[in-house]
């Protein structure tokens, strides 16, 4: 009964397996090899156009150098006041970009408010050289409270960021699975909607370590490798990288792992929202279950094994919860199993 | 017959299985699991005290963050004048650290001599504010040139560096070659003879990706913790760093590995000592050498199959290469074969 | 009828006339020389302790550099929603500490809220190395809406950033003006209320360019040197500087401007607190007043030549002003006349 | 005898005298004001092309920023061994361009060498991502050992940097001097020959503290607002600095005030020359001049109260100065007297 994170989990079986079998023989190092030649390629046919990739370490180093890579003296990304960029990257991302500052925008479900991103933009003109200036626009999808932008949502946020030039950057840590709760194709999701910039994670999804940057226009990633490298993410065996994602695309195994977990989550939704002792306290769409739940079933079901991490109730509605109550977050994997979640409902019905 | 670099090879059966094995299960992310800590317990036990442990993604990047966990305002850190710092990382070491500077310390066989050294460090007085002031000194063991330090020299280097309070690193990238080499215990030619802090290079002696920074004082590691995660260095499924460390260390396998490397370097040094048609460049004590060879004969080892670089003929000895011939750098690994060896002579010889 | 900024005025005649017969003779560069040692003294009379002093160019400079010296990796500095810090200084603070973030908190008449600093610095928690670290508070005196924290107003956000070790920084861009709306003394005002670091203006008060960092704590600023200097900030000619602070507290020049710059202020107060087409939009004590008028007041003042700005309303308060109204800022300085004020008021009757 | 540097020396006359005539009145702030226009077109006049203008504090500044605005990631500038932004600017080049290295060339009479400057950007090819990549050129004129580059010199530098796309740098902290020395107008000094920046300082020969940063194509400027703003170079009263230049360039003083300080360094050389207790170390040709002198006459000068600064041996010529000499470095300035001049002189003859 794991819900803490999606990356409490381990590798999944046909990634590890493939580490092994890739493990013998030799290949030109620092990301020219054979193999992450074709993992490239890979990314081209599922994103249905030439894109660049840039393999890195971690899912924050995707974020931070895609944003570094289109920043501006004095420059702004604008982000949902709940992104993991602004908190939960211990500065990451102003750090890579010559302290171009990251601007909060609310909006309801985890998602930025059109209108209060066409406003903040203009609150920052062009010339305001005091105040600084609207360089680039991030969206995460799915997000960090679960829920999913449309595609005309995404659609939406582009077109308010195309009319100022402003780049717009997608947080995929959790990419795979906002793709099957909207049943949409990579292409759909991103670059057809005016995303130019992709932080495209694997780990989350069942891969040890496999994110990467993509560029939906490979003219704009022409300072990158050297972004890359200056912040010292250019792995020497990058095909460890290459071969993980080589395994993760195979049969569409993916997709089939972002299935399964939001399957769990669909299952955890299922059994809350016909619970006596919790409720669902908004409505997610990804594999990310936030639930008010009695104190004292949350304690049980703790001392039944179960993981999972209380959540802060969102100030704008501290009536969500009442004081014998307490919010928490459950996160599904690939490795969730039936039998984590019914016993985990169990716990909450004791 | 792989001899252009060590990174060329891929994990080492056990180290690849052994992420295989631990695929399973789930696990407390961002270092804080089980098997973290044990394999930081196995650090402590190796180096023969309490040390502090960092997983990172790159050599680079260990290098980069040890420095700039010293680093000052205006600071100099002095590195030898072809270490990898200097040469090869794209100014990361000084992204990393508010811009501080390297200094490059000249001295033969790939070692800082240690006069130089002395004399580099008191043209930077303490407080001279316009010129900068020195701040650490970084050791490569083994050498960039296949060469290792003795301990004695280690030691001399620290002494100097004690003087003036300037903390001590080694960019221990091929640590393990250069340990079987002196047939020194970790303890002995790092904290005893005054290292401070460590690059600990796994990934080029048969990991996939296995970097660490060691503290010799824990104390003097309070702050890496954020610098880690501001550098975008923190992996969330940690335990994949973990696994391969405590395969590397299980039964001396990392000092095997490193062994047999050696061990085909020296066959290749056998080989290179006795041939006509090449000769060593210098001596060498690790899993590199270099060799002085017909134009001819590396022609005909390359249509063979041989992979292996050139390498620029050092600036000081230009006499070294004749106009008829080449300098080539051959690297040996723990996947390297007596039949690659021999094969790669026969080439020579041919 | 100049009221845009008290930036707009020249100098006041005793500094330019110090500069003059100043000129001429030799003294040692970068802040070494004898008048510079003069001035150094004499900032530790007026505030009654040793103080060390760094002269910097720009207020930005001050704020800055004040803030990086006590900076750590992923480090958070608290300021008020509305601080020049976070709204005019095109993200400098943060350029200049390793891109340590800038937090805002709320808080009425442009000061920080007690209750919500603690509130805010405790979703900060020490440990936190993905949110990043409470590192340093950081006030305005005289805030930027013309009001002025009390002393035991200065003394409750010292205690409160006291009990987590952050330094507490005073942005003194109109200190003096501060200082006379108190009638308290320099010290008061400052480190026996609990302030480290001070950015003190004189620029704003009748110098060409004179702004200085002060740390009660010389112990604090032992780094100082390295920083301003890698921030391109130390004078060579430094005795321009030293000059001006020179004539700058000599009789008490400094706060006799002040008086004079907050007493036009008072008689703008006045006049516009008996307007029948303007009234006071909050209330303020320094030498800033809002004003509500008429827009068709602000168009014949205008037309009249006088300079001011149009200040946007505040978001919390959007009844303040009416369709027909529109909301603007005063400033005087030591240059402000009485027939500039009256001037004014006139205009505004018309 | 105040020969120690030229910025030990006060302002001239007029120009101390313009600020207090200035110092009346209001204007715009921040370099919007009539006199930054009108200074901004002198600038225009004196270059005889359009240029773009920014006012800075230091020199520093100026060099930092001028290839800060050029830099890319993992850039490497190309200075002389001997420049002051790699001598003497504490790190402030690298602070302020993300970590871009500086890389030293030598060359006679403190000149780059071209030969050589081919050499060393050679080795930095363009896709050399572990290495860095070329990406800036600067020189200094007059250099810091007081010699001169000629007009084909720097065209030839020019040349060179243009082959590779390099914009090339001249930091001009004594360019009244270079051009009085050359007697050539300033824009054959610069942009004629190929030159694309220019630090333009003002402080050394006269001005309390102005420099510029000098764009001959104003397109390549665009960033430079937000740089120098994020670097907390922008002055509110920036009209001060304007002022200084306005009564610099009046009536042709700069050009007036740099042969003033050459010409006591002519009567220095030519002291010097037939002196028996000294001779020239090397011929210059700006306002510095180089001695070896007897240690005792050293030691009588100073004792008579003479200023300089003893200077380091060049070490590609040891044989420069015998056990019994020493090596002077003797700055003259606007305000340096033919009687400071022959004093000192027979300060060395006694």
């Amino acid at each position: 009964m794991f819900f803490a994170s999606d990356n409490w989990a381990g590798a999944h079986k046909s990634i590890a397996e493939r580490l092994l079998t890739e493990s013998t023989g030799f290949a030109a190092a620092y990301g020219t090899g054979d193999l992450d030649r074709k993992v490239e390629a890979r990314f081209s046919e599922i994103f249905e156009r030439e894109v660049s990739i840039f393999f890195v370490a971690t899912g924050t180093a995707a974020n931070s150098l895609s944003l570094a890579s289109v920043q501006r003296p004095g420059g702004i990304t604008f982000c949902h006041s709940e992104a993991h960029v602004i908190e939960d990257e211990c500065g990451a991302p102003e750090f890579f970009s010559g302290a171009a500052r990251l601007v909060a925008v609310d909006g309801e479900a985890g998602k930025i408010d059109p209108a209060k991103l066409s406003a903040k933009i203009a609150s920052f003109p062009e010339d305001a050289v005091h105040h600084g200036r609207a360089s680039a626009v991030t969206i995460t999808q799915a997000t960090e409270i679960g829920t999913v932008y449309s595609l005309p949502e995404i659609g939406e946020i582009a077109a308010i960021s195309r009319k100022r030039n402003l780049p717009l950057h997608m947080d995929g840590a959790r990419f795979a699975n906002a793709l099957v709760a909207l049943g949409a194709t990579p292409a759909e999701m991103t670059w057809k909607r005016g995303v130019d910039m992709l932080s495209f994670g694997g780990t989350k999804n069942g891969c040890w370590c496999a994110e990467a940057i993509v560029f939906f226009n490979p003219d704009q990633a022409r300072e990158m490798p050297f972004i890359r490298k200056r912040a010292a993410q250019l792995f020497s065996k990058s095909r460890f990288i290459a071969a993980q994602f080589d395994a993760y695309f195979e049969d569409g195994l993916w997709l089939d792992l972002a299935r399964h977990s939001n399957g769990m989550a669909d299952r955890l939704r299922a059994g809350i929202g016909t619970s006596n002792s919790a409720r669902l306290a908004w409505p997610t769409a990804s594999n990310e279950v936030f639930a008010v739940v009695s104190k004292s079933a949350a304690k049980i079901a703790e001392e039944k094994g179960a993981k999972f991490y209380e959540w802060p109730v969102p100030a704008a509605t501290p009536e969500l919860v009442s004081e014998s109550e307490t919010l928490i977050r459950l996160v599904t994997s690939f490795a969730t199993t039936e039998a984590d979640v019914d016993g985990f409902l169990k716990c909450l019905a004791a």
